[in-house]
């Protein structure tokens, strides 16, 4: 019997879909114990699968891994060295594996995110470790289901009915807050930039109730610009209010580099005029003058979890979807001290 | 009449080879006007095409790009800020064809590029911009070119018989020891690190030549470790000899990065105790303080360059192999001055 005969006398999906008069995103639901799907429904396709005598076919699947040895990693930049060593998590563990790993850039649109989908997916990646564009619609999330396509979300999520692997950002932003606090701060400002996500609006509310556990006030959220070059130069934007903030928390490590120069070229010294934290503590916060303290929330450990996820789910793709959140640890190094 | 009929009864570039009694490789070659062959071989290969009546399928070669519309990049490493950089000029010319990029990452380990190269070939990838890695054997051209398929070489070659696009690494050398020269400098160090490969060897030709042209001596090559952040810890490198260097020029951004935070750390002042100048001017040059001065090699330019030789040879495989060498650019900011 050739693969193509077999292909036709197998009961797929798409027949019990038909059966139960359900979409074939629902009966891939069903499938994967999604609970999304209310009882009458899930009753209604599984005496379908019954009847039918559907059995998910995990040779198949197996087959397809045989046949491409490909994961498809697809994130929004790599300006941010934070998704080179995510990259690095990945590729260690699938390396493992005997597969390779190819790199795609969104660029947060999400076009071209659709697009690197359905190339990927036309040339047979076995999966997909993907770190939604920013105003993706959840509907992707019913088309990846209908594509059978495995798909891990790394960093942000736009529906918990797919596996994901991100930080624990709200603990992370706890961590700064109490940290500042702890050295005295009071006016403590959140240096923002990019998109609206789910990983941004998770620091941004984790910011808040950090700030308003403690009494102290939450308003002071200011936007940079995106790109390194400009953020040193719109460093006075911090100074621009009633207000002056002792401390900074910054979105992530490309504001923290940015205004780590921009307050030099103001003549403040970090740590003591002014105390700075990044958020992610890749390699570089290390690496400049003074080192800075970052909240780490693990790159390399989440590329490494989200990889060991797509693993096990292309190899068993009814598993119930899951959702791992890394811990964050604040490593204090030179650029924070206390307020004047 | 079906393609898989056509293709039985077209007259492949293996009948021509079989016919000429040369391997497919070499008979590629000619097709691709390549100096490499004899030219005895060359007029026994160009019989055998009329012989036969072989003629270029640049029809099969369009389809084939219409079929796929992935354009493969592979890159040593994403850690170096460069190469982010160089690929965002690959996907500005891919993507206004309306292909996409997906970019994997060797590690600068020959069977891991080998591995991405056949993978990529296996799932039909238009074409490669390929930066080879460390020690590959120039039989990888041999290799590519039996395949027919498409690749452009960037930043490093291994045959100038395949594409190639980099940067005029020699004459940056120049510009940095003529300007460190012009501050009255003579001890100057070339602080080195990474595997060696065409860009590196050309990179230190480059040093030593312009060093001897102004009769200072060249020998002042420090190698430094691989990684961000053991170069900082390694900055001592630079005193431990009898001669102590006024002025350091550095292999890459990663080696400057590194030793700016270095410096700092053994309280000397940069621009001022000593001179340091960077290599390949990555947007980061300009976010580090001190601003460092640094020889610009391009590297998004030199992503559109090699974007374009890509898709001008996948349209006609048999254009003769180019070479193009972007300019280079000394950006002067801080962190020079006249030596104490």
């Amino acid at each position: 019997m050739s693969s193509e005969e077999r292909k036709k006398t197998r009961v797929t999906l798409l027949d019990v879909a038909r059966h139960a008069n359900v979409s074939r995103a629902t009966a891939s639901l069903v499938l994967r114990k999604s609970p999304l799907v209310g009882s009458e429904t899930r009753t209604r396709v599984e005496e379908a699968m019954r009847d039918l005598g559907y059995v998910y076919n995990i040779g198949a699947a197996r087959l397809r891994v045989e046949r491409s040895q490909i994961i498809g990693a697809i994130v929004p930049n790599l300006t941010n060295p934070f998704f080179a060593e995510l990259l690095s998590g990945i590729e260690e563990i699938i390396g493992a594996t005997g597969k390779v790993v190819i790199l795609a850039k969104s660029g947060d649109r999400v076009e071209q995110q659709e697009m690197l989908l359905r190339r990927m997916r036309e040339h047979g990646v076995d999966g997909v470790i993907l770190c939604p564009a920013a105003h993706t619609e959840s509907t992707l999330f019913e088309q990846i289901t209908a594509w059978d396509m495995p798909v891990v979300q790394v960093l942000r999520h736009i529906s918990f009915d797919m596996d994901y692997v991100g930080a624990d950002y709200a603990t992370g932003m706890r961590q700064a807050v109490d940290y500042l606090a702890s050295l005295g701060h009071e006016r403590i400002a959140f240096a923002v930039h990019g998109p609206v996500h789910s990983a941004y609006q998770e620091r941004v509310d984790g910011f808040r109730d950090a700030m308003l556990s403690r009494g102290l006030d939450p308003s002071m959220l200011i936007r940079f610009p995106t790109q390194l070059g400009e953020i040193a130069q719109a460093t006075h934007l911090l100074f621009d209010r009633a207000t002056r903030p002792t401390a900074v928390i910054c979105f992530n490590h490309l504001v923290a580099l940015g205004l780590s120069a921009g307050l030099q070229d103001c003549g403040l010294t970090i740590g003591r005029d002014l105390s700075l934290i990044g958020f992610d503590d890749v390699a570089d916060a290390e690496a400049i003058r003074p080192r800075l303290t970052s909240v780490s929330t693990g790159p390399v450990a989440i590329g490494e979890m989200a990889a060991r996820l797509l693993v096990e789910r292309i190899a068993d793709p009814a598993l119930p979807p899951r959702r791992l959140v890394n811990d964050t640890t604040l490593h204090i190094r030179q650029s924070c001290g206390r307020p004047n």
